[in-house]
């Protein structure tokens, strides 16, 4: 196995999965009186002045849940005995991305949920998910990405984007190979998930499974169904609940 | 090419290089007048309570340089049109790592310089470098990296610890195939290059020639001296002249 010569050769490419942070990176709004995260920030300390001749530099100040992030169990009462960001086993970090594509059915119903018969006639057509893999939710929801209206698509009666229903949620937290659930849109629940029972079943279910969430995802139509490797990268923030992550996808060319 | 297969097999494992990131984790002291970066620092939003019933979720601060992080060309003065972190290309964050042990020379001497000859010499043994790849040097000083002290080895004199000499980043900064220089230190400098000409080699020449800096790596024993894939994993700031990282490996239990 010459891994480095499948990335040398070409055999393998490297894509980009994760939004660019910004003070304009969307991030979730929850309804009052929940308090929300912040969005990032970066600030000065030096560039090429009296405070530094030779380099530039800043410090910022970001929610761990803003932007492109994982979500480790610790973020829910579900999960809060579980893992933090930073005790994820490194090999959870780096493994198959089984790609279930809605875009069709997102783009006619932004409410779109996945449901379990979803998962089983993908299992069908594309063979069971017998090995530890990122289930990898294409919704097509990332065209929105660059305009934070559309991408967080807010009403009166709250958020309309798309996500597991309870039973799909139910389907993947006991699902015996599925490592976490990658989404493209905000965060790993529906918009209208607050109303159902339990509320959140893609945050309370999934993180009281010991699985992960990965949101705000994109270029996720460079991915095969199945052949791809994911690569989510959070930082081991110590105690952290979750984290801003790079993700990556190594994809075989000949895939 | 079967990665995913490669992974799920165990042929693969996946290694964890990167220090965690707490408000202890160490920083760059800079001398007076300049500013420094700071440390990082958790800071709770909600917690189970009446500011979110089923949810902990916190924001940060942190420098760009703080812990395991990534130096993007803009932030030097000689890499300043260069590209900032987010621009970099995705092939160049997954790539080869090719090792190079010098923690026997460091052990005797903390004021350690890395010199042309030492490279020229692993080329020879271990033959050259032609396609891109990592440099990672290996010193043997994440041993210190939980004693912060120990780890910045602060004197009235400055810092005292290994790095390139002005001769070795020239050399690196003009390899052909060379990405970046991946270290175990608080940054890729030898603790008394602030007194090199020009000083900060490794600043200055590697990223004045559009290369990477990657700092305060551990697990670096657990790397072949070629074989491995190193994947560095930097936030894509926009306009960030560096970010923390998650930086993992692929090493082929084979090698
Ligand atoms: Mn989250
Ligand atoms: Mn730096």
């Amino acid at each position: 196995m010459d891994l480095t010569a499948a990335l040398t050769s070409g055999a393998v490419r490297v894509i980009d999965l994760t939004a660019p942070l910004t003070a304009q990176t969307p991030i979730l709004e929850l309804p009052e009186p929940w308090v929300n995260t912040v969005p990032f920030e970066l600030t000065e300390v030096a560039h090429f002045d009296e405070r530094g001749p030779a380099w530039h530099c800043n410090v910022f100040t970001t929610g761990e849940h803003t932007g492109t992030h994982l979500d480790a169990p610790k973020h829910w009462i579900t999960g809060k005995d579980g893992e933090d960001v930073s005790q994820i086993p490194p090999e959870k970090l780096v493994a198959p991305a089984v790609v279930v594509d809605v875009s069709d059915e997102v783009a006619l119903n932004p409410d779109f949920l996945l449901e379990p018969a979803h998962l089983r006639a993908w299992e069908v057509e594309h063979g069971a998910i017998t090995e530890p893999s990122w289930l990898v939710l294409r919704t097509g929801w990332a065209a929105r990405a660059d305009d934070a209206v559309a991408f967080l698509n807010n009403a009166e009666d709250g958020p309309h984007t798309p996500g597991p229903s309870t039973e799909a949620a139910r389907f993947v937290a006991e699902h015996p190979h599925i490592i976490g659930m990658a989404v493209e849109t905000v965060g790993t629940d529906a918009g209208q998930a607050g109303s159902f029972d339990p509320p959140y079943p893609g945050h309370n279910l999934l993180l009281g499974a010991g699985k992960y969430g990965l949101t705000q995802l994109r270029n996720l139509e460079s991915l095969p169904t199945r052949g791809a490797v994911l690569i989510a990268a959070p930082l081991p923030i110590v105690g952290g609940t979750a984290s801003p992550a790079r993700v990556l996808a190594l994809v075989p060319t000949g895939a």
